[in-house]
């Protein structure tokens, strides 16, 4: 057990590297001056820098070796190695060159296309994306041969360990079989939305914010909500730092944002505290992570009970208007309305914004196909799943997400696994805890997230997504909840 | 040139290091909810044990000693090699195991500080004291033999490079037989205050206090006004952020706190920017700092044209009272009161608080002074200085500051040297631009800003606070334009 201690001091080491990065990156986003932007990206690098050279010493390869000759017999520990060793190969089968020309394009990518999308201009953003994607894919295959898996199934277990396109596929033909019916069927009878009457105080905003937060449990001792551009869930688990952003003419999509944060605060507090410092202990999956988040917004916060909760808050908080009613409430909550933008989605037409992207980025990464070719084949996505065009708008198309020019290809599938994992999981939740609108009904959301703690969260990085979620629901992930959800919510 | 880059490759990644330290204690004071405290002290803690281990590796040594031998021509760079040379003998002079000792005793001793202090229980607290003084002696032995200064010296040279206490005995002499009467002669003509009516609203104390920054010349795009416990001047040169607090009852602590930390922040501002990842640009001395903010609070926002200044702005920000006048705010701001308590002192007071803990804290390193002996000693200076005495009120007398036990010895003396040199830098300010007072008058701070950043703040640590003096006022340091500033004001 020496070298698995010495190991698991190494990986502390690393972990407390993390923190650092958290804090900065909250700050970054939250607290610091523009002028302060150079220094700190010069700081974040040398930290990262820093933490990539421990994780490649000597050290940690002679250490690894000897730890796994040990014999480890807590599965705890076994599956803590296994992570460990799974870190290290990441790190050490990627040369320096191309960490750091993929860093370097990466950078150059996401400034060009702050200016090029706001002047729609593809042609002159195309070559820092095709860069970009060349060097993705040098990084995909890499990790291709290092674990064994097609290059864009590499890329979607970096998000996702253990996701990949056997999986995938089938569950998205079913998705985009099923959705654009359901949403045709839903606009035929959705009734026009009465309009609340701005405006909306910021701080009563934030006030009312809090006030969820705190009924879904959120630990303030442990974390804060703060106002960033694009709101987030950062900082640790021991110091969880959520954000939203406010707009005094509407309430919906702040109180709506903090309740989803709070979602993926609420896995972070949920973490195995005796592991926190080890990989094991950390939240290992961008869609187990989603799947929580969507869980407590989707599934909890839009539900007809915590609307029934909401109003007399909302009207304690902004006095009262002729149309807080539940019903127009509901309808404003549970509006479908499909769009050009994937963020402003609804619950019902965002997969089909994520299969579009999924498609193509499978198609960019495993079968040559050219950069030049994606806005007209987004147009044509989008004519298919959406019956909207975005012809020659590729702001609105191809250019609208920072995720591609950042390098984050096989992230976007975790949005809707995420979503699926989610309605699985509250249909396992109710099987045992009886009805979970009762239960928000009686405001125990405490007994809501200790079933979450126990099923999830307290697991850590123990388990891939697929055996969690056979655990606790009984069943592969499929798209029966989602679909039987959606239909139930909307039809 | 190739290893003295290569040092400087080495040192600016220290300097990244640095900047995340700094962002995280400022989130520590500032931001971080109570439960995040644990995690917190251990990012920081590999942090610095992280760049410790850099600064002692083999691979500095050895730059170290090859880029002695390459010979360098600019200044900047031989002040800079002089400078990361004695940060890494500081470094590596100190075995790790003391070290180690020292953080452990200090932290002990800070926490037991906090109980035994409120509780007024100093014979708890002593067995604490004692072993951090004990430890810090024998850091005092090692630095002494390092740098060949007497072992008190070497602790002052830590905070104040150059100062020790042949030049600081004399200066205290001085001060410590001319002020007790001084203090006499004002308080025996002071004319009672005429009490401000409360409450003074938080946000408007806030906004005002901002108002101040911006006219002294503080740069909201490179730094932050926020709240914390304890006032500050943290963060980086690039993200300066300051601190204050506030109070409802009274305005007057929060205005001229924000004034004092906005002149540490324009020292930050005006480091030279080429050097600002390198020793050689980096603020080098406790007392040169703190002359930068006596100089803006004592010597620019105390005087009676910024007081003229601030008056309508008080009205505008408060609503008028009767006794917001010219004369009875001066009062206010120029009241000299003496007490127990260092931190509440004026400028009259402070430095006969300083000297009493420079002659205790001196006996105690170099003289195997007692730590029993401090409470009546503590108590013998306060009759000698004050006329006050703590007898058995050790809360407000020997245990008042957490500095001791934080292990900081050789710190109390910058606090008046800070002050002296505010003094004579002012009078050579005023000798080369005219009035000084003309100036504020006529809302010119830029000018006064320009002249400090010529003569002090665009040198970084170049020279030492002797060298510097010598330079900015053609004299070394001396009591004279001190005695004659707070005669000129007070009598």
């Amino acid at each position: 057990m020496k070298s698995y201690q010495s190991l698991k001091e190494q990986f502390e080491m690393l972990y407390h590297m993390k923190h650092a990065d958290a804090i900065l990156s909250w700050d970054e986003a939250v607290m610091m001056p523009n002028g302060g932007a150079n220094a700190r990206q010069h700081a974040l690098s040398s930290l990262r820098g820093l933490s990539h050279e421990k994780m490649c010493s000597p050290l940690m390869r002679d250490t690894l070796k000897s730890a796994k000759e040990e014999g480890l017999s807590s599965a705890w520990d076994i599956a803590n190695l296994r992570l460990m060793e799974k870190q290290y190969l990441h790190a050490t089968c990627l040369p320096n060159k191309l960490v750091k020309a993929l860093s370097h394009a990466t950078l150059e990518a996401e400034h060009k296309w702050r200016t090029y999308r706001a002047e729609n201009n593809w042609q002159a953003f195309q070559p820092y994306l095709e860069k970009v994607i060349g060097l993705v894919k040098e990084k995909a295959i890499r990790l291709s041969d290092t674990f064994s898996l097609s290059p864009y199934d590499a890329l979607l277990d970096e998000f996702s360990p253990g996701l990949n396109t056997r999986v995938l596929s089938p569950l998205f033909d079913t998705l985009k079989e099923a959705l654009p019916t359901l949403v045709e069927q839903v606009l035929n009878k959705q009734k026009p939305l009465l309009p609340f009457n701005p405006p909306f105080a910021i701080e009563k905003q934030a006030a009312l914010g809090q006030e969820l937060m705190g009924l879904i449990g959120f630990d303030f001792s442990r974390g804060r909500l703060d106002v960033s551009h694009h709101p987030f869930c950062g900082g640790v688990s021991e110091d969880v730092r959520i954000t939203t952003r406010y707009d005094e003419k509407e309430f919906m999509t702040s109180l709506m944002g903090v309740c989803h944060e709070t979602g993926h605060a609420m896995y972070e507090f949920g973490l195995p505290a005796d592991y926190l410092s080890q990989p094991v202990g950390q939240a290992p999956c961008m869609s187990i992570h989603e799947s929580q988040s969507l869980l407590v917004e989707m599934g909890l916060c839009r539900s007809n009970a915590f609307i029934k909760l909401l109003l007399p808050k909302l009207v304690k908080t902004f006095g009262a208007q002729p149309t807080f009613s539940l019903e127009n409430l509901r309808d404003h909550y549970l509006n479908v309305s499909p769009g050009l933008i994937r963020v402003d989605a609804d619950e019902l037409t965002y997969p089909l914004h994520i299969i579009l992207r999924y498609e193509l980025e499978k198609r960019l990464i495993e079968d040559d196909l050219n950069v030049d070719a994606l806005p007209a084949l987004w147009d044509e996505g989008m004519k298919k799943y959406f019956n909207l065009s975005t012809a020659t708008d590729n702001k609105n198309g191809v250019m609208q997400d920072v995720h591609w020019p950042s390098g984050a290809f096989g992230y976007f599938p975790a949005y809707t696994i995420g979503a699926l994992m989610a309605a699985q999981l509250y249909e396992a939740m109710e099987g045992e805890l009886g009805s979970i609108n009762q239960l928000i009904d009686e405001q125990r959301f405490d007994v809501i997230m200790a079933w979450l703690r126990k099923n999830i969260h307290g697991y850590g990085a123990r388990y891939t997504f697929d055996e969690l979620m056979r655990k606790a629901t009984g069943k592969p992930l499929d798209t029966h909840a989602f679909l039987n959800h959606v239909k139930k919510r909307y039809l």
